[in-house]
């Protein structure tokens, strides 16, 4: 089968080994390190069967997934644009029995899924509140994709709650400054956080950003801070052995053998 | 002056530099790492002329804050022997112009102070819920320091919002699984989390405890997750340069300064 990519298109190679490909647009919202951290966060279990990415993008947290699951996947996208190279790049990796792209607002996706339908769900928002008096083109791809111009926290966390399953998870990627109001809003929705991660670009440093993982209607108990994520090594400008090993996520096979293989 | 030290104590330095010494009392709550981090951690200003320290104890905190502050402290206490050990530890170091011990309840301070009358409050509480089925011995002293037998979380939150004048901080130290619910007592007590930093034996491991301030009336914006504190050089039983430096802090002396010295 033979896959268009447009003239503002580019085939970018996803993650090392396996040979998975996206098609981006240079300019647009590109697949983040925060996509990859967050998709080898989630935890997913044998009977996580059905999976639901909001705010999907191009796609990068779906595709990924297929290496992690063998669980059907559902990504949500508002942009036409961004909706229509996430289902070209599923066709292009021959994933379209496992991934459905849908283009559409998740605060209407009532409409597509009942209630309670999925066991997990996963989401890298957009985390730039929109401050009223600013001149954000609200139109552009890339606000969109950064700023709560379409959706909001509350919109996010509401939705997730809505698909999950009691007992079901809820994964998220976000920033520091956004904490305390995503606690807030996940106990709102009975998500209750159960592990949390703080991603820090050197040891020295703040973190930059946190995973956060809460379950929908679990006890509130229990909360795991899980050993600090260090981007890069010391001072210098290598990522980490932890990191590099993120990078080189391979199908079925479990981080142990890839260390003993190289 | 001569201060009696009683046959079931011991007289221990506190920190490396300055001579502080404390009485202690093996067997009972004697101060721990988390009582020097957080002396560490809290913010003190020029203008931080009156400081509340509750769940005091023996008074570590307040004997380690005058190394860094002229200001006034307070340390409360609710058992008898530990208040009494607190004062004569007061003496010893010749700091009863700087430091007050009162032996009390916090639920009970509003006798002795008017709301809004501190600048600055620290606590090093008990960290364990009480199960109400439990066989634990509620009269004990150790049982006291660490379980909420005498004071639960809402009653130190409350009281440190009710001393607190708007703009003051809260600090304090807690473990990682009730980060949820003190993020939520804050916010219900106006105490708006402003910096967090989680304490990670090793880097490899999870986090096993955290330090946490808030500032009174302050607004919802600008949480920062300061950089890890790692307590353990990689898989080694030395303590990180970090916590050396902690230490070694001294009166009146900037951090850069004893590196250099060294």
């Amino acid at each position: 089968m033979k896959v268009l990519i447009k003239d503002n298109e580019v085939l970018n190679d996803l993650l090392g080994y396996e040979g998975l490909k996206i098609i981006q647009e240079p300019g647009r919202f590109n697949f983040s390190l925060d996509s990859t951290l967050l998709a080898h966060f989630v935890t997913l279990r044998k009977d996580s069967k059905k999976i639901l990415d909001l705010c999907t993008g191009n796609a990068p947290i779906p595709l990924m997934l297929t290496l992690r699951t063998e669980g059907e996947i559902v990504g949500v996208e508002i942009q036409p644009d961004s909706a229509d190279q996430a289902k070209r790049s599923v066709l292009i990796n021959g994933l379209e029995d496992q991934i459905k792209i849908i283009k559409g607002d998740l605060n209407q996706l009532h409409s597509h899924f009942a209630p309670k339908s999925f066991d997990v769900v996963t989401c890298n928002p957009p985390y730039f509140k929109v401050d009223q008096k600013s001149n954000l083109n609200k139109n552009d791809a890339l606000t969109i994709a950064r700023h709560e111009v379409m959706a909001t926290l509350d919109d996010v966390v509401r939705s997730a709650a809505y698909f999950l399953r009691p007992g079901g998870r809820f994964a998220m990627v976000h920033r520091p400054d956004r904490l305390v109001e995503i606690i807030e809003t996940f106990k709102k929705y009975q998500l209750e956080p159960k592990r949390l991660r703080f991603i820090y670009p050197r040891v020295s440093k703040e973190a930059n950003g946190f995973l956060i993982e809460g379950v929908f209607g679990g006890k509130a108990c229990g909360l795991r801070l899980l050993p600090p994520l260090v981007v890069y090594e010391g001072e210098t400008a290598h990522y980490t052995h932890e990191i590099l090993d993120i990078f080189n996520m391979r199908k079925n096979v479990k981080k142990e053998e890839i260390i003993k293989k190289e």
